[in-house]
């Protein structure tokens, strides 16, 4: 076959594989927004069979034949080139990982969820122990299969931030530790400070106000949804279809409306991976910690600017009335940054946010080497939140229970989430060195020449470079602690 | 191996189809009532992939094996004897028709589906002709590689209905057609009568109206749902995951209420299907004559009943207040029987809408035999609505666009319909005779007894009999047009 007909076949194959795990996200999507109750267990049933014909096409002899061919003539064009890249990747992770293995991980994990989102409503960790004792084996199992080196954590990690491993991260987070533990320190003198504006407010309205600032930002809502979820997120379903969540509480707006903030950003990197490329290999999210640099650079360095408030707090007055009648910018804009020490990683601020990922880091890390038994997780939470946090953890709820993650089998995500942080600090800091001015875009609601800047720079360019890579081509610098940590101490002043 | 063994291997390869069944059926479900526009395209292409794989199970060498040593020595319990039949049945379809063929038909019918809407609202029907003509020459081939005796129309039919024929259906067809029109025809006099209260009815309190009628006829929220879309429908997605639909207008309550009425008929059947079955052949609606059954005596015999609104009346004014105020029950159930000539199938009465059913299916025969071409749909659309209705059709948005069957490839369908008033009625008079006064039960919201009474003559049964076999069972007699031309007598009377 000449070259052409090669990536032909390797873009048929690809497409199916693209076809399964675009259906196997709308089941994910629709169990956490839709499905009722006892459609459960033949959901979880659904997924794996799923999960299994994904594995299935990844293990194919004739994908392996195929790029094996043109591993040896690789294509000129970049793109093509790091799709072969992807796909040998993915099928050599598929042929390590025994389909029984993943149809396994996929059915207790499915089930497990519903079990661990009632544990954790009565705070009972023993309801939850079994299923995340067969998570982890189940997850040990995996690295064994892929193969490690220096940490069973590294096998797992690599899945979701290719290119990353434990050694960089404990550098990172070591760097990182003294200087949070310290700002959270010396935040207790704003204890004062409200965190958001408490009243009624109209659930109608917060979606409405939600669904302006989305538009806004620049989010297709022809080719994407908004809906109502226990736990906001963002499914990148299919080309043309992006659907993201967020949550609402009725005594105040700022949650839900950071939600949709925050996934918004995920969901303009998906609606920006090229349209007409998605069924091939490189088209997609470089890596969970540069998905996470989107949501958190439009939630945090846009979304709680000054000058994003000048404009969205006089539309958040117009549609809820008198409740923000007291509410000067002043007022709401020093909500919105003061650290305070807290319980709850979603409603962490800014910075103890990172603190939540250390600990969470750690504690995998021992539960996957086996150094620290599932049993003993609450007693090892407690501690070690304690030296990071100085307070004492009522309950579980407050805990080790109040994450889905583990549940969903995502050993290795957390730290994608400070990593999106410190990517999100240093892509901000290039776009404002670049673009000048964004304060006054930002007060009139113009948000156009920063997410051009992030589409080429980032959402175009897909996988076809790794996160590092990206980073050093957009900011002109590999990932450092340095511009996440100066934006956290502006914050401060 | 002994016939326990073949038993498990054919519920395990059912399983599978199952499974990936109820996938397709999310699929459908959610495009339409959840996808933004956008995704349409891909969406298509991920239906004729699942259309494919269930058709490659069904094609399995090994599953006829199974299915022929089963043949061999057939199983004692009825149920799975039932189960070897239907598998068979669907077995044999498969091998007959080309996978390729399957693939293009859901590619096809999904790309039509947003051409004749478009078509619909500009009443263009030069849109959809060349869509429809692809689909009558592909279900042309379809029904050449099935095979067929008499007519190319009933090998579509037998999908639908299965045991049913031309044969059988022009003789029921032409006993109704002049009472039909005669009854219709009678009809102009009761022209004042207006069709339904119009006035400002919020679409909250209709949703609740719906809920609440939903559940007092049994239908499971814990296990189903109750959305909008363009078209109500009810999609049986999997055991516990049963949703329905309907359409709200501003102006009057009644489609919406009907609409749900209808849906519930449809849900009661798939959820009083035994769940723990759901993957066993058998375990399936008998035809969707006997589903249509379900949902038009729900909707017709006991829904546009006196006693009914005895009850559901005052919640009704509850719900809408001042609205009601001028409605009493006599002025109410008034307008709920009234024969009156319409265009559209779905605004029609009971009596009519029987006409609707007998125009198209004349025409879709000739459309199939070819005898009928396709661009002149319209125009023979129009003359025989002349015919049967004595109007003329001003435009095709109310003549030959106004389903959506045929541009999802549903020829054959139609008739289900009529049958299902057929199967109706002549269950409503069983069930009154067994049951004795079910007017003072509907008085009261009570409808256990009737439900009770249908899972065990029809719901229970599935397909373990056929329809005609279900209908004699249940009724003592076969399929006749008597019971349903009584019916729609006394209710002009």
């Amino acid at each position: 076959m000449a070259n052409e007909s090669l990536l032909d076949d390797l873009h048929r194959r690809w497409k199916k594989i693209t076809l399964l795990e675009s259906t196997a996200g709308l089941l994910g999507w629709d169990e956490q927004v839709c499905m009722p109750p006892a459609g459960q267990s033949w959901r979880s049933e659904q997924s794996a069979l799923l999960a299994g014909l994904i594995h299935s096409e990844l293990a194919k002899t004739g994908l392996g034949e195929t790029l094996e061919k043109l591993e040896a003539s690789p294509p000129a064009d970049p793109f093509n080139r790091a799709s072969v890249q992807e796909a040998r990747r993915r099928q050599s992770r598929a042929l390590k990982i025994p389909n029984q293995l993943v149809e396994e991980l996929a059915r207790v994990c499915s089930q497990a969820q519903p079990v661990w989102a009632h544990a954790r409503a009565k705070s009972d960790f023993s309801q939850f122990l079994p299923f995340l004792e067969k998570i982890i084996h189940l997850k040990r199992e995996e690295a064994a299969a892929v193969g490690w080196e220096g940490h069973p954590y590294n096998a797992l990690l690599d899945e979701y931030e290719p290119g990353m491993d434990c050694a960089q991260l404990d550098a990172l987070f070591d760097e990182l530790q003294t200087p949070l533990t310290t700002l959270v320190a010396q935040s207790d003198d704003q204890k004062a400070i409200p965190t958001q504006p408490v009243g009624r407010f109209g659930i109608e309205a917060q979606k409405l106000l939600g669904e302006a600032a989305a538009k806004a930002l620049g989010f297709r809502f022809d080719a994407g949804r908004l809906d109502t979820s226990t736990h906001p997120f963002c499914s990148g379903i299919a080309p043309g279809d992006c659907r993201i969540t967020t949550r609402y509480q009725s005594e105040g707006f700022l949650e839900s409306f950071f939600g949709v903030l925050h996934e918004t950003g995920h969901g303009l990197y998906e609606q920006g991976l090229p349209e007409a490329c998605r069924a091939e290999p490189w088209c997609q999210a470089a890596s969970l910690g540069i998905h996470e640099s989107q949501s958190r650079l439009w939630e945090n360095m846009v979304g709680r600017t000054r000058s994003f408030w000048e404009y969205f707090l006089p539309i958040a007055k117009a549609m809820f009335g008198a409740e923000l009648d007291d509410w000067s910018l002043e007022r709401l804009t020093g909500c919105l940054h003061a650290p305070r020490r807290s319980f709850i990683r979603v409603e962490a601020d800014e910075t103890t946010y990172n603190l939540h990922i250390i600990l969470r880091y750690r504690l995998e890390k021992s539960l996957l080497d086996g150094s620290l038994p599932a049993v003993e997780l609450p007693q090892a939470w407690n501690h070690l939140f304690h030296e990071l946090f100085g307070m004492k953890v009522p309950d579980d709820r407050h805990g080790c229970l109040q994450d889905i993650h583990w549940a969903g089998g995502g050993f290795g995500y957390f730290p994608t989430y400070t990593l999106g942080n410190l990517y999100a600090a240093q892509f901000m800091r290039a776009a404002r060195k670049e673009l000048g001015d964004l304060e006054s875009d930002f007060r009139q609601g113009v948000f156009a020449r920063l997410l051009s800047w992030l589409r080429e720079k980032i959402h175009r360019v897909g996988r076809s470079k790794t996160a590092q890579d990206i980073c050093h081509a957009a900011t002109g610098s590999r990932l450092s602690s340095l511009p996440m940590l100066e934006h956290l101490r502006n914050l401060k002043a």
